[in-house]
């Protein structure tokens, strides 16, 4: 994308902020998460001790309120947002957010902030504008960052493509004799070399009854004929996360490890193919809960199905139970159905899908329908 | 340690807390990050988007506020805190919250937080405390943080035994054609072979005119004869960090890199010799300073020489230009002069250091005197 391409896409980020302010009230967002400056400005800075926000006003550009320190990179940040305030270590904040306070000319104004904004910049704020009203912004920028834009489908590909890819690194090791630990090495590797990196966590690689616990802890184990293999980490491009589960086995699959694939696979096909936009999250739930419970395995799939994904991990939406309203086009989400046999072996496949018009499109390589023999 | 010593020692954390609350006339302190919550109860819980805190009162024994779903976890929490207040998903945690501030009977006390409790968090406690002030609480927190008591100083000492050892099984790659990269997973894979695991970030590993980069993203380039290669990271024990770097040459080094070598070792050992109980951390900067201005380099010594360390990586106190309080007996920090020649090789010596009544001792292996030659 070019410049002017780039700036017209945050300009549109930020006026669709602005119309779910406007619904709810809101006069003014402040960002103050990298995260979401980023999402809002295409530029980040790492988590600062010194207060610095991105001020989105209801129904004006967005400006910057910076330390010195950050007022080179921000100034250059891509959305081209000017630098409203900045303010000098020798002084402190408060004489420049006063300012800001003033300039703004709503004292009794509602302010929408970051829900994971420091405590302490909020006390700052509030002294700065003591009548004014300060109100957990969390949900109104997930409920805007949860409908991805073409750059930021594009960078969702690209993220799942680099994970794809370091996953076929992983699978080189999943051989008898080489160690959970080795593999997920060898995927962080992989990641780094194509100047990826892990989006959380070090890979999960679990084998054998390792398989069986959801959120095992990679160890040391080494791989023996037969065992299930679960692999679970992501990759990330541009700030944008992905994420995978594969289950395989270390040569040949006994019948119940093949059968319980073949049941993870179908519950994974039910839910995305319920995946529509407008199908709320808890249907789709159901629809791959409802063919594990039909298999007598409803006891096994202790989790939700799946989460939204982007600039975090784990964002809105959900697809789970209690999770009452639609998937929207340009929602991106895992489905990641399991069955975890307690001291046996456990199966998850897990997919980052995107909800075209037309259904869930998946952003990873399709899973197997029947479990991969390897090593 | 037996249960009845550790509950005797988390006493007397929250005793040294209270009487610093006592001397700032703060009521009552909410410790909400895991860091805070594991130094003041033995119990950590990763950072959750439900309300919880632990509340300390100036003059009775701190107490948990807890989601139903920690209550488990947190009421075996080695401290012996008691579970004060617990709230359930179906409810949300206001009606809780407004019992707590009931029972409290401080309409209009002062709160002194987490700096970096969530704000979100803080407008529910805000609502449910209208009339009372709520300050920041993250100097008052580390000014007791940062003396460690014999607990600490014993994991502070595991901490570096374990970073020592994983640093000589990033030794043995130092020769020519291994990588940097390579250097960096073998360190990890020591570290989570011990049970331990990084502090911070991927381990540094700069060769050649990497190492003159203060931080440098490790990358991919194989170590060639004359190479110097710094190295930096640390282990974790228990929640506490170290922090080491080391300066080595593959194969012969030159004239250049052995007189550097020697001038950031004196420096170092003047920092460490002017550290006593007492002294300023401008004046234990200045000390190391000298040395590498007296020998020509003072322009490449582009950084502190130092900071605190414990439950965080970086905490006070600071050994820096810019920091005139006292260092006291009990304090951890790093002593870490460095020299960068763009283009040319960096050196950098890091140790952790516990001030003792008789001086600052070394947690860390002793650095040697004359760069060493690997490989």
């Amino acid at each position: 994308m070019n410049n002017t391409d780039l700036k017209s896409l945050y300009s549109r980020r930020a006026q669709a902020l602005q119309q779910a302010m406007w619904s709810q009230g809101v006069d003014m967002f402040l960002a103050a998460t990298s995260v979401n400056m980023l999402y809002l400005s295409g530029f980040q800075e790492p988590p600062l001790e010194r207060l610095m926000f991105l001020a989105v006003p209801r129904e004006s550009e967005p400006f910057w309120f910076v330390p010195d320190l950050s007022m080179q990179s921000a100034s250059e940040n891509p959305a081209g947002w000017a630098i409203g305030y900045h303010w000098h270590d020798s002084a402190g904040p408060m004489g420049t957010l006063q300012a800001f306070a003033q300039a703004q000319n709503l004292p009794a104004g509602v302010f929408a902030i970051d829900d994971e904004m420091h405590a302490s910049a909020l006390l700052m704020l509030q002294e700065a504008l003591p009548a004014a009203l300060f109100r957990p912004g969390g949900e109104l920028i997930a409920s805007v960052r949860a409908v991805k834009d073409d750059l930021e489908h594009g960078l969702m590909l690209e993220a799942a493509r680099l994970t794809d890819d370091a996953l076929v690194s992983g699978f080189e090791l999943c051989a008898p004799g080489h160690t959970e630990w080795a593999v997920a090495l060898a995927i962080q590797r992989a990641l780094h070399e194509m100047g990826s990196k892990l989006a959380f966590g070090i890979p999960m690689v679990g084998a054998g009854e390792n398989s069986a616990k959801p959120h095992y802890n990679t160890g040391h184990r080494a791989f023996q004929e037969g065992d299930v293999v679960v692999i679970d980490f992501g990759g990330m491009y541009e700030g944008y996360c992905s994420d995978i589960t594969r289950a395989v086995c270390i040569g040949q699959a006994s019948e119940e490890a093949r059968k319980v694939y073949r049941i993870v696979y179908k519950s994974h096909e039910a839910a995305r193919k319920a995946a529509k936009p407008g199908v709320l999250g808890s249907d789709i739930d159901r629809a791959a809960r409802a063919v594990i419970e039909a298999a007598g395995y409803g006891d096994y799939f202790v989790h939700r199905t799946g989460h939204g994904i982007g600039l975090a991990v784990h964002e809105p939406p959900y697809i789970a139970q209690t999770y009452s309203k639609p998937i929207e086009e340009g929602h991106c989400f895992t489905v990641e159905p399991g069955i975890y046999l307690p001291g046996k072996f456990g199966v998850r496949i897990e997919n980052v899908y995107f909800m075209a018009a037309e259904g869930a499109v998946s952003l990873n390589a399709e899973p197997p329908s029947e479990i991969r023999e390897i090593g």
